[in-house]
């Protein structure tokens, strides 16, 4: 069983993120046996969407047109704008269905280990959007690792000098959640930015 | 987030095995935001294979060439043939590196249920493939599974009634077992099948 062509399938699917060399087989063998339609047609959108899909001129979303369906969405408030890790983030939150304002798309947050640092996530792209004279408030979206706080506190800090209004998603207890297993951290944020009721 | 190649691709994602819809959207997303190098390899790696790979004529594994390497390999026994149900079968059997005979790979097992019969599994070919006056030992090695029991079973009737020699692999307690946590089937046959020692 040492066909190179099935060898370097199984090597390709191994690059899939979370697909060790087990699930790799499974996958190659299912597709050979049983799927080789399918197996085209992921060929095919994986070469239509690696060529086609670039990124949004405005706010760098995934977007196979130069500017995005949501930045050309005239129903979207232009005076809000939510600044996201990822295209995936973005897709979660539009998923709530409880934002209609425009997104900014960082690449990624700082990893000043790995040597990623300001320039490379994309703040000056974001410094030069949030100037149109329009947007008013940013919602810092960034993730709520100590990464992402970071980033949400340099931004915030280069944003606000710029006279922005900043904003970020609140800290507390997940919806659904007995608070006795909830982590002590993530209680001691909700008691600190507890609201006042009606 | 709706661009129509990046639902084309979660799409053709969801159709590997034990692929969902968010493990689909999170390959799509990595696969185009950190590696489309990598999503262009496995396109080219899919249609290669898909189009590259065959059944061997003689044996029916997965080949490149009409004959696969093993059934042409002058150095296994060409009186021992292993009946597995498919080639990932054939392919853990290989790995255990102790089986120097050759293989048959039938098309799936007997599921009667579906309308899986016996010709679908190909046992015409099986029985031509054992009349070549060569085979003397077939080795049944069919799944534990009722359906793989009831294949083995069906085969054995037909290969004997030619006068073949036919095996089956033992069953009984997986190597490193504690034999308290072993299921009562496996330990009634492991104490049916006993073996005598030196």
């Amino acid at each position: 069983m040492s066909e190179a062509s099935l060898e370097a399938l199984i090597d390709a699917l191994r690059r899939l993120p979370g697909v060790g060399v087990k699930s790799a087989q499974r996958m190659a063998f299912h597709l050979l046996q049983h799927d080789r339609d399918g197996a085209l047609r992921l060929a095919g959108a994986l070469r239509a969407a690696a060529e086609g899909i670039g990124h949004c001129q405005r706010c760098h979303t995934f977007s196979e047109a130069q500017i995005c369906r949501t930045c050309l969405d005239p129903a979207r408030d232009a005076r809000q704008l939510m600044v996201v890790e990822t295209p995936a983030d973005q897709a979660a939150l539009e998923r709530t269905g409880s934002y209609r304002g425009l997104y900014f798309v960082l690449m990624g947050r700082l990893r000043p280990l790995d040597g990623i640092g300001l320039a490379d996530i994309g703040v000056h792209p974001l410094l030069e959007r949030t100037a149109d004279g329009i947007v008013q408030e940013v919602i810092l979206a960034t993730g709520f690792s100590a990464e992402g706080e970071a980033t949400a506190h340099v931004l915030s800090q280069a944003l606000k000098a710029r006279g922005l209004s900043v904003t970020r998603l609140a800290r507390g207890v997940p919806a659904g959640s007995e608070l006795e297993y909830v982590d002590l951290s993530t209680l001691a944020h909700a008691l600190h930015d507890r609201h006042g009721l009606g």
